[in-house]
């Protein structure tokens, strides 16, 4: 029952692994978007809307073992419900252009891959509970050693690395891919390993060509 | 896939709308059976293990319309697949007696039935989700005005039932014996209207079939 939102607006997720630059080119896309006059909502997940971001803490802090990789799909999930109806949709609907830093795809790898073999669990759920994708997905694509390489210049981040191994990387790069061809029609995959004005142009490119399909 | 659950304990619920006297009535039985040499383990549902507790605390707090209610459904599973594996699985293979003070039958009433037609979707995130139902359920049957006349003598519980209003009881009640009839195997119907002492005694000979019939 995977239904495309009915919208005016256009919701636009990024998604790839750490270190692989999404943070600044949502920034560089959301501005490139509003001087071309259009209304644009930057967000990201898990969290998103108020109380997606309390069901966020709520995963995130503490032992990273306090909850089963079952419940945290489930609380994943539940934010995710929060934030569609309380921010993505309404902003949609409003015909803004919705931006997400990260969105159904992570859970997809991150809980799906890494924590067991759940990917049958989570799509079951996100047909139930979800049932939306994005109009346009961009995977920015990036080697893990250089992702890591860049990541270390950013504070806090190293540790998460560590504690994540350079062979998880590896595979959800891969996993990545993989999703991009399972769902070919809405992923554009851009090469992360350019300088940040070419990816940004790349992803610039990608976006008009779903303005001009739509149209 | 309703699993089962194969251990040596026996996994009890109690069911049934506000003011039906479960509270006491818990309290009964697990008197009743330590006095037996049984080890018993008392909880309660939303909550019953520390994460689930988090969780009811994020649910229960705050404005009552804060969350959809697809969004508290999957809070309120999140809850339970954590409890279920910290306390009630572990206790259960230890081979003792969990009483549960509401379980999934809660939800198929109060987020399937009041919060709009979602029964469909509570019963299919419990299938994959949870998977598992107690092996006796104890519905105390009361009237609604009878358990609202009782409820008033307890502390903050008179402005609950306002909200929630006496029409509302009687469709849970109504709920509640519609339940009890769809899971015949599980369910046991005890009056609620009789005196404390002679509906903890039907309880105990419920519960003691209840074993008899595993032995």
């Amino acid at each position: 029952m995977t239904e495309q939102p009915s919208h005016e607006g256009l919701f636009i997720s990024f998604e790839g692994i750490d270190g692989s630059g999404k943070s600044t080119q949502v920034t560089r896309l959301a501005e490139y978007l509003r001087r071309s006059g259009r209304e644009v909502v930057v967000t990201r997940e898990p969290g998103g809307s108020d109380g997606a971001e309390e069901i966020r803490a709520l995963v995130l802090q503490g032992d990273p073992d306090r909850w089963s990789a079952e419940t945290e799909i489930l609380l994943f999930t539940a934010a995710r419900r929060d934030h569609l109806e309380r921010l993505i949709r309404p902003a949609l609907a409003a015909g803004k252009i919705v931006i997400c830093d990260r969105f159904a795809d992570s859970t997809r790898m991150y809980q799906g891959l890494s924590r067991g073999d759940l990917r049958g669990t989570v799509d079951k759920l996100h047909d139930l509970m979800i049932g939306v994708e994005p109009d346009l997905t961009i995977l920015i694509d990036m080697d893990p050693i250089e992702g890591l390489k860049r990541a270390k210049g950013r504070n806090g981040t190293e540790e998460r690395f560590e504690d994540f191994g350079a062979d998880l990387q590896s595979a959800m790069r891969a996993g990545f891919i993989e999703l991009s061809k399972e769902y070919s029609e809405r992923f554009r995959v851009i090469d992360g390993g350019q300088e940040i004005d070419a990816v940004a142009a790349d992803i610039q490119a990608a976006v008009e060509q779903a303005f001009s399909t739509r149209q």
